[in-house]
């Protein structure tokens, strides 16, 4: 399958296929319209036309995936290490001074469940390495592109729930061949495949398996507790989980409960430190079995309750998804540390490590070592920071500071605080021309894509279990489960820096695989 | 399983049952602020509490179906039966005096497609033929209660996709417990399951593979074409079972394209009358196998490029679903007739009129015979008429006149135009407390609820089938597949006359069926 070409179709033809996405949406997909509380719904807004991805590529991030998930297991598991890298920032930024807080409290009295869950993604862009003037539908250009890493994400990842609905559309419109041009067919198995909510829903059945029967004396059943935020804008891509939970064969009983005060009013701690749930609403109280947080990465969510509501989490027997060690390790600190050299080497295998460096971009601290003191250099300077993103430690890319704003930025914060962030080398995507829709406006351009692949795993703490040497075990951690869980793929305007979808710059899309 | 008793739920568990029920209309239902176009949409209000039915009187409805699919495909086919009996109003019913020149100008040049399809639905109330004062929440009242026929259509029935949407939300509801009472368990088998969506495209596929290949030279596929009306309300009901039909294993290519003057732009009658579609979006014309009429029961939609395009459509030979002539046996006078001793007799074997009778309301004509001048008298009574509804011919129940409304209305209408009406008793529902969510309020009160049946039949006109003599042919039809499709069912407060679910009286409910 060659990328579509958006020129041989007719405007009639485009005409039809915008009202076919509008009909779409009224019918099968989630909109900021419909959200009951006051705020905005992050929805699902479609793309019109799926976006080519070297197939190459797409099976290489997908074969990364379990690679990545053991990494990131092995990490979260190394609370050493972990210090290490983001003690410098600990008394800068207030969600690490936060979580770190949460480990030790918990940490005092001894952590009593060994046993974590990951729902994690990591995005993906393509790269070109060299500095040619970039020309659209370049097939040449997709098929010289390498994958590189934007981040990874180990916390509360979303997007999944969206990108399986979506993907359903495009398969649809490619079916009543609205993608057909000049009489040559659109091969539909060209179109990736998505099953997020399925995947995510047997991770989380799978963790409530292992915790088994509720321990509690006088509590009859055990419960999946998705732990959301107020007033949440992400319920299109959470409830879907939860529906799916309910509806398995043996349905798992799935609750919401908000981070803060209701965490603490709603749930308490049995003799055991079971995590018990007794809501107002409910007859009779559960022991929770999974704890999954679909809350608490911001700062500011953690004042006094909130950190109490987190420890009192983390302190319970339930199975975290995941544990607060494992929530620092997506801090951006984190993904440049592992890039330093050696550093991957000492988690993974020799050939498991460079697969893996090979998506990296390259990263700097920006403390007062030598390297961060080069980095500094780049960053301020008008003319080289064009090549670079500043990223502080916080959960999304809505903190970063792109290129040209970089300088100015810097110079209006104070010198101390620098060192919480890091500089990335920007990523230089092939561009391709697509359609874009907005509420109002049908617009098009040049547009990039993000790839993220969910990966999903459950696994033990080495020091707890009867580790046994295999590929799926080192001294830290034995992999219960290791599985890739389905994608995200989003396209935006090439001139918008953000990927933003609450935004409306990122639109839900479909990779069309191409073999180049 | 017993009717559920609101008032042994807690104010708590309401109220999470509300926001339970909000989510989901986000996440999975379509909503009236969500329409792209300027204008309605029919949107999925679901219902709180599922209502309670007696099964055996949602099983006598079930059963009734197969036998109403056969009786007005026989009514269909006896155009000389239907003439005398709309006769009287096509001079003052401007819809009937429209559907009855399409039927002329067609039989003219004669018929070439006898296969017709039928999506019908047959509605029903339940009944309680005493005067005692009415109590709710009464179980002896619900078991008492008898099945009574409000109306039949049998053209653009909609409703079965919202109904299938709804049903999946109750039976969520009451797996994660929000039915529960008093430690009781809710047994969620009493539920009712639908298929509706399933049901439709089937019949359509169906009809679309009995239809065969495509007959006209130079066109190489065959596909279905939905007429739908413009800015349309219902795309939230019609979409679903387009989606169907393109997802089926062999999937059934299938258009949407507005009655009246798209028809004739976009359609064109073939060499032997195939009707090929070649709108400007499809890059290949297709020849039509079956016309599903989602439009066209409106008489402003019948000037003359409406007449003119409902000519084409009926003189092709695409499978009408349905046929002109079976679009007028939804009319009220076509009901009344077939009440009228004897008649059923006529189209029925003994047992079957039998059945099919016990489910009718006494009816009236509203002409000059002694009968029509005895319904005059109780249509005028003050008193009298507060347990009667006046009917015009018209589609839906929107133009009903209720009770002590209908002398002032007659006062004001000719005299010459009231033999276009039909009187009906009032059927007299047991009524059921219940919840019922508006935009903007949740309002409890006493609530009656409405079942249609969806009923999905092919037929072929015996006069060119090769008639054999079965229980499901007779002199004027071969029944060539006659099942149950699935169910409606809605919920009003009982103080309010309409069902209206477009102007928010109606909620989409899901019958909780219980053995009295």
């Amino acid at each position: 399958m060659a990328p579509l070409k958006m020129e041989d179709l007719s405007e009639d033809r485009i005409l039809h296929l915008v009202d076919q996405i509008k009909d779409w949406q009224v019918t099968k997909l989630s909109h900021r319209e419909t959200v009951h509380v006051a705020g905005q719904l992050m929805e699902d807004i479609p793309q019109c036309f799926p976006t080519a991805v070297p197939r190459s590529r797409f099976d290489q991030a997908i074969k990364l995936q379990t690679v990545f998930n053991r990494l990131y297991c092995a990490v979260a598991e190394d609370d050493q290490w972990l210090y290490n890298v983001i003690r410098d920032i600990i008394p800068t930024d207030s969600l690490a001074k936060a979580l770190w807080s949460v480990h030790e409290a918990v940490k005092k009295d001894g952590y009593v469940q060994s046993i974590s869950l990951g729902l994690f993604r990591s995005d993906y862009m393509l790269h070109l390495d060299h500095d040619k003037e970039m020309e659209s539908d370049d097939e040449d250009e997709l098929s010289d592109a390498s994958l590189k890493q934007v981040e990874m994400n180990t916390f509360s990842a979303s997007g999944g729930s969206h990108a399986d609905k979506v993907q359903v559309m495009h398969h649809y419109l490619a079916r009543t061949g609205m993608y057909e041009t000049s009489g040559v067919a659109f091969d539909s198995t060209s179109l990736a495949t998505n099953r997020n909510i399925k995947s995510i829903g047997s991770s989380l059945a799978l963790a409530h398996e292992t915790y088994g029967h509720a321990r509690s004396k006088g509590v009859k059943a055990t419960a999946v507790l998705m732990i959301v935020q107020p007033n949440n804008f992400n319920i299109a891509d959470e409830r879907p989980i939860e529906y799916e939970l309910w509806d398995r064969q043996v349905p798992v009983p799935t609750y919401r409960l908000e981070f803060g005060a209701d965490v603490l009013q709603y749930t308490s701690l049995g003799q055991d430190r079971e995590l018990l749930f007794q809501p107002p609403w409910l007859e009779s109280g559960l022991e929770i079995s999974v704890v999954y947080m679909r809350a608490g990465y911001e700062a500011h969510e953690y004042d006094d309750v909130g950190i109490k509501a987190r420890i009192q989490l983390e302190q319970s027997t339930a199975i975290k998804c995941p544990s607060v060690l494992s929530h620092i390790t997506t801090f951006k600190k984190v993904q440049q540390a592992l890039s330093a050299p050696g550093t991957l080497e000492a988690f993974l295998p020799g050939h498991e490590a460079s697969m893996i460096r090979e998506t990296f971009m390259p990263m700097y601290l920006m403390d007062e070592s030598e390297q961060g003191l080069h980095a500094r250099k780049l960053a301020c300077d008008l003319v080289q920071s064009m090549n670079y993103i500043l990223k502080p430690s916080l959960e999304g890319g809505g903190h970063n500071v792109y290129g040209s704003d970089i300088p100015p930025y810097l110079s209006l914060t104070p010198e101390a605080q620098w060192s919480s962030y890091i500089l990335m080398e920007r990523i230089h995507p092939p561009l391709q021309s697509n359609l874009l829709m907005g509420p109002a406006v049908l617009d098009s351009g040049e547009t990039v894509s993000e790839l993220g692949i969910f990966g999903c795993c459950l696994w033990q703490s080495a020091k707890t279990a009867d580790a046994q040497a295999s590929e799926e075990s080192d001294h830290r951690i034995q992999m219960l489960s290791n599985e890739v869980g389905g994608w995200t793929f989003k396209t935006k305007f090439a001139d918008i820096d953000e990927m933003s979808v609450v935004k409306g710059f990122g639109h839900f899309d479909t990779p069309l695989l191409v073999d180049l």
